[in-house]
């Protein structure tokens, strides 16, 4: 997999792909991602990529020549499965969509940052807008390094135990049991007896349990799905 | 506001906190955050942070001792409004959480890395437990980031022009309205013929039915609510 990330802060999503998991996928070679500067498309000595809205309003508004060149450049390169836009009205990132784009081979990111891209590059360029919760952010940035990870660590090889990702919340609509793990009593708070009995068959009914109630008691909107 | 946030990727924290609006919210003094290593919290030559979990299974559970000895020194230096933990079963963040929370004085972020941490972290320091969204990640150090964003960019004097926070997606139950900037027109494409009338009534209106619209269109559970 091929990730080209379109951004007019660049240094800001460095240091999460040279750390972690992402930068371990990166170094076995399971996905490559480059960092795109918007600045680096444009023409003119200040090198502008934003400018104010028509109709007056606060806050500004990334324009259409630069994206379309950067975008223009790497479709002239190779194809792409999607370009997705990050955008608080795009649609909502859960684990099915990020399934779904971990099987796909490229893909190109674009950060909206100030108020967002001018309406017509999302028109005319964009084929997806990924929101990541319900929630403003400065920019789409980290929301485009949310969506990074919930991909890539879904890459078969990415994780070293393959098992450990199907067991997380959501890929079964269920909410995760709860977790424990040595001491067996932390300052008198003890560990749920049934995990240390060595009855397998009755702790994965346990954990079933927990997790079927942890769900209803947060989260019943997964069960009504 | 103060934020200290426990991870034990430190590094993968770092460059979203020297780039772009948390930066200069730092650097202008309106918010201080600290990393905090979980592994120097340890008592033994390997650093030890994670472990088995008890009753089988696929991937590691944060041990509950490094953390209860981060939080307890943090603690006993200061007060902390919140323990929050970045969680997938957490409450899921919107922007009414982000609003609370950025009126808060000193918070404490930890972030789940591995399966998560011990349970008993959560029964005992944990005041609080937020998801980004119904997706897993490789640790909360993204949803940390994330979260840290969403508030920093609400403190008063962070963003440039204060009402432009205030006419972004959510924070009037309604997505927000397309916009545009220069060129009025780019490869036959036009800027609705409104925006650059200068009748600043009929632009209003027409962002307000097109924030409608849109909301409709795409968000309809916005306008139900």
């Amino acid at each position: 997999m091929r990730i080209d990330i379109i951004t007019v802060v660049p240094d800001l999503l460095k240091s999460p792909f040279e750390a972690s998991i992402m930068k371990r996928s990166i170094e076995k070679g399971l996905v490559e991602v480059h960092l795109h500067n918007l600045r680096d498309y444009t023409n003119d000595n200040y090198r502008q990529v934003d400018d104010y809205q028509f109709g007056g309003g606060a806050g500004m508004v990334m324009m259409i020549a630069p994206i379309d060149k950067c975008i223009s450049k790497l479709k002239s390169e190779r194809e792409y499965d999607e370009v997705i836009y990050m955008t608080p009205d795009g649609e909502t990132l859960n684990q099915g969509i990020a399934n779904q784009l971990s099987l796909k081979g490229n893909l190109i990111i674009l950060c909206g940052h100030y108020k967002g891209v001018d309406q017509r590059v999302r028109d005319h360029f964009v084929t997806k807008e990924i929101s990541v919760g319900d929630y403003v952010l400065s920019g789409g940035e980290l929301g485009a390094l949310i969506l990074c990870d919930a991909i890539i660590r879904l890459i078969p090889g990415v994780l070293g135990n393959e098992t450990s990702a199907l067991t997380d919340s959501f890929q079964d609509d269920l909410l995760a049991p709860p977790i424990y793990t040595r001491p067996a009593e932390y300052k008198g708070w003890k560990v749920p007896e049934i995990l240390t009995s060595g009855n397998f068959p009755k702790i994965e009914a346990w954990r079933e349990e927990q997790a079927y109630q942890r769900t209803k008691e947060r989260r019943p909107d997964l069960l009504n799905d």
